[in-house]
């Protein structure tokens, strides 16, 4: 298999609202999370580069004391407001040697190396067979077994089964459940960022994450329980 | 408003699997899971009787003890096949005097007397309006931004997303989202389990749950989990 570069590629400014400077912010004692994230990313092996894009002086030298480089975030893109993608575009303008490359969000404690190995794996065995022709791309899934409605008529109150038959509900072992997006990591290619504005087109792969490992840190409480997570591993 | 009487059913067979005897596992210092089920039940104040249906002596006195009636559920209901419906059916067959009861599933630790509040609120504002021409029914649900996807094409490995457009990636605050089964409790009424073998049909009415206190028991890791959440409350 060919051993394209993949470059790693963690957003992390400076101005989260629910938790102050959340990245970092410690999950475990002397561990930030960006610490967190830059130690699963190297320990996966399979990234040619480590990049933190950051518009805080905090973060950026943590970023770099554990080994990434940094790249200088513009407050235009900082905002609350900013999405992934314009951050991503930003950076990749600066950085046309960069082709293939992941977003990994640092605020996905539970991220394991071996997640990152299997989509960087099917992310190359996909660039071969389809011989650079589409871009690839591979993200994290949770197998959900969940049963959805939605409330059909407001006014009287009437509501659908979305996936499901109400008169014959289906049991977890009667059928494969849905993909739910983690959010954990975005393998992604140059074009589909620059040329169509996202991260993921339909021919992606995917890489189901154990769904005990997909807990994000939103808020306080997330964090508590991220922590109670990772004494218990 | 009518104050129909509404029974609350908790069904607790002894012979769970992951956790054994999981209903009367202790989730907070000399309290049970099932303890905790029937004084949420009782502190909401909604109900004129309280049962609990088992097989297990244990569970038995534990339910007796906190204040329910317990019903003997047969052996034939109480296997890792059976259905809460079988076991509904065989505890209303034997109670032919219960029309409305609301099914509560004491696995859900973070259940609040609130929400069977609400539901009992409208299962009664139904049955006034329709005055009894239908069933009513309710239910616990958590509103989910999740995108999902399917896999389209397994040879290919092609996806589809299914409830958005990956071109226009929808924000949390650009759409409502989805109504995801919370599974906490089910309102019910007898005619709906009986006759035609639901809990729900499309005429219930929803009660909308904080995504924080979905958490359902269903290992040792959750079990954790559900005590530092407590413990935060």
């Amino acid at each position: 298999m060919s051993e394209i570069p993949i470059a790693a590629l963690v957003l992390a400014r400076g101005g989260s609202k629910g938790i102050p400077l959340k990245n970092i912010v410690e999950i475990q004692p002397n561990q930030t999370l960006l610490a967190r994230a830059l130690h699963t990313i190297r320990q996966s092996g399979v990234f040619n580069a480590m990049w933190v894009s950051t518009d805080h002086e905090q973060i950026a030298s943590e970023a770099a004391r554990h080994g990434a480089t940094v790249f200088a975030r513009s407050a235009t893109h900082a905002q609350d407001h900013s999405s992934s993608l314009a951050a991503t575009q930003e950076f990749l303008h600066a950085h046309p040697e960069i082709n293939h490359f992941a977003l990994i969000q640092c605020t996905s404690p539970l991220l394991r190396a071996d997640y990152l190995m299997q989509a960087a794996h099917q992310v190359r065995a996909f660039t071969d067979n389809a011989m650079g022709m589409m871009p690839s791309c591979a993200f994290s899934v949770v197998r959900s077994y969940k049963l959805r409605w939605r409330i059909a008529d407001t006014l009287n109150g009437r509501l659908q089964a979305i996936n499901f038959d109400p008169m014959a509900r289906p049991r977890r072992q009667d059928w494969d459940g849905e993909l739910v997006e983690a959010g954990m990591f975005y393998f992604s290619q140059r074009q589909l960022v620059m040329d169509m504005g996202i991260f993921q087109s339909e021919w992606c792969t995917v890489v189901e994450v154990d769904e005990q490992d997909a807990l994000e840190i939103d808020s306080v409480r997330d964090l508590t329980l991220a922590r109670v997570l990772i004494d218990m591993e």
